[in-house]
């Protein structure tokens, strides 16, 4: 079964063909810059990467693009849209009604059309996608798997805000949860790599956006996101957590608007506004050579980290597992480390010499002594998107 | 010594009369309703309880009314101003300046009035009460007694948010915590009880607001409430912490004002939001009677205070002993075991049978194979002020 995946963002399409169950990648790229005369055209192909600079002026000329490419008589990669079996497309909000892959029909694309209220940068270029697949790939089944789904599992208790039950119900407000296809890959890449299915786990996703999982036997049961991918950890550019006073003073003191407040808590906050940097190796770098800020900005951010992992502790009455991964927690040794000292008292002891190994598949950097395993395991949604995709079609 | 505390709120006044250092409580009332026709001045004199209903307009009132009752010849309290040698003023918000008791000047005055654009709602009632209390009590010292100040200990990784780092400075945005006297009072109190000053403690005050502290060798490090008194545990009335993202969705989605929305999260959210009721007894009542609404409520605010203790253990790599106080802390067995319930991975066991004992001293509830103490200690902010104010005046 040939997937094509299908990752729109709101300028961007990342996508890949993965053969199933084979697991194989017959191709992957990404058109970004989508709206402007220079956007670009990446892809890999038998190991050798390509750029291609094009206008791209929309997200349906954006995966025409990306289509052509890959139907090319010199690419060889399709001869016919008709190879293509499924195309699978990740949506980031699922809201209530979706805890599953979904094979996407009329009704489907409806709700993932008025979800857009709740992720409004990100679910209408998720629909733009699906129709313009669904046009070009007229005979392939359409699927969408949902960011939020992995955090339906979690309870009430840690789901609801403790504002009036009324207003929250008839607008849907409450915690959705999101990196959940990065979260459960990783989970289930740990239950297997330890085998225990009966695992309590702490997933700590470090990327552009960051985020961390409570995991109960395989089930999210509590999560650092809440209804939008904005609180919680400190990431890039967002705030991450921070006390609904400072809104209201910005608002009401500074004369701030909403929007304007909103934009510097997404924009220009996290590790961006705290050193000036928002890439974590620049801030690395600068706090090694003395840097104040950037050393703060190291601190806090750990910090938080090793609050959640506590917290979750709490809720989990206990931890197997910490499980790092994405961009940040895959290569940060530095993050890590400063995450897991004096954790002594939760059963946490890293291991200097293996947290500064380096490997593709999963590294396991506890010490001996340490009663939690602590564990570095890359990142693949696609992959994790194929599989699902595959085993939805295989009931079907 | 004689010390006149006094501790100005929006709408009330609440006094005490304590001899230092026998700590005697000569006489201790309130004013209530003030600025309404039937504003009430309740008062405890010798054992006995009085109250009277009168017109107060404002604080001067409301402080004359205290005085001239002080004063009145049947009561027997005071013959003249002069017999109060220091007038203790409880004030909320001392910002970065104060991290100490403080006799105040004219500067000190200055300053408690100009954070007044961080604590709207106490500053002014605070200022206003140290004019008056000037005025009467002419020869008398007057001192300020912060609730931020023993919140200065905690560290900058701890009290900074990921924001802009010249925005957040120029206008002083940081966490600032709150009942400070409080948290200080109940963890010496413990710190003595057990003999252990170099502990690791974590003080939960459950009051009509609710805070944590995480307090190392006596000091704080870190607190649930920040910039403002909103966030961080469920309250009352008050949300608690709550993803900003649901701010800006009632304002840009809803239509809402800032104001609205403040409004909102302040006084129509917490118990009171989720349940209809905002006096935990009557949620305890509702819960038992089967009111999912009130189950939910209890659940929702213990796993809240739950993850709390477990990122304060994280925070401070272990914990000795957790503190329960003030209203709700000190008289909900209810609460207290289903926060402390499945804990037994963080060295947590309560006792339920000590757990439903009374007393109005320490009571310490945890079961003998239990790592952690648990106590439950009366909190007593005036007292403490009183100590404080002959603390500063013995070395003045």
């Amino acid at each position: 079964m040939q997937i094509l995946i299908i990752n729109s963002g709101s300028s961007s399409i990342k996508f890949q063909i993965i053969e199933m169950p084979s697991e194989e990648v017959i191709c992957k790229g990404l058109a970004e810059r989508i709206g402007l005369e220079n956007a670009e055209l990446h892809y890999e192909l038998k190991g050798k990467s390509h750029s291609e600079v094009m206008a791209l002026t929309n997200h349906e000329q954006g995966l025409l693009a990306i289509t052509n490419m890959l139907m090319h008589p010199e690419m060889g990669v399709l001869k016919h849209p008709d190879e293509i079996d499924v195309v699978a497309h990740r949506v980031v909000h699922g809201g209530n009604r979706f805890d599953r892959p979904t094979k996407i029909d009329a009704s489907v694309l409806e709700e993932i059309e008025r979800l857009a209220s709740l992720a409004p940068l990100h679910n209408p270029a998720n629909a733009i996608g699906i129709k313009v697949a669904s046009a070009i790939f007229k005979n392939a089944n359409q699927v969408a798997i949902f960011d939020t789904a992995f955090h339906q599992t979690i309870p009430e208790k840690a789901y609801r805000y403790a504002m009036p039950k009324a207003l929250a119900d008839e607008n849907h407000i409450r915690v959705y949860g999101f990196h959940g296809t990065s979260h459960k890959y990783v989970s289930e890449q740990a239950i297997a790599y330890l085998k225990k299915p009966a695992s309590k786990m702490i997933s700590i996703h470090l990327g552009n956006g960051c985020s961390m999982t409570a995991i109960k036997e395989g089930r999210s049961v509590d999560h650092s996101l809440g209804f939008g991918p904005s609180n919680g950890l400190i990431m890039g550019t967002r705030s991450g957590d921070i006390d609904q006073s400072v809104v209201f003073y910005l608002m009401d003191s500074l004369g701030m608007s909403s929007k304007e407040v909103n934009q510097l808590l997404q924009k220009q906050s996290g590790l961006l506004g705290l050193t000036g940097y928002s890439d974590l190796r620049e801030i690395q770098k600068a706090a090694e050579e003395g840097n104040n800020d950037c050393q703060l900005a190291l601190a806090m951010t750990s910090y938080r980290i090793k609050k959640f992992i506590g917290s979750y502790i709490a809720a989990l009455n206990g931890v197997d597992a910490l499980v790092f991964t994405a961009g940040i927690g895959e290569n940060s040794s530095v993050l890590r480390a400063m995450v897991c000292e004096n954790m002594e008292a939760l059963g946490i002891r890293i291991d200097a010499q293996k947290n500064g190994q380096r490997t593709a598949s999963i590294l396991e950097i506890q010490k001996d002594n340490s009663e939690v395993s602590i564990l570095v395991i890359p990142t693949n949604e696609e992959l994790e998107i194929a599989k699902q995709t595959f085993s939805l079609m295989s009931v079907i």
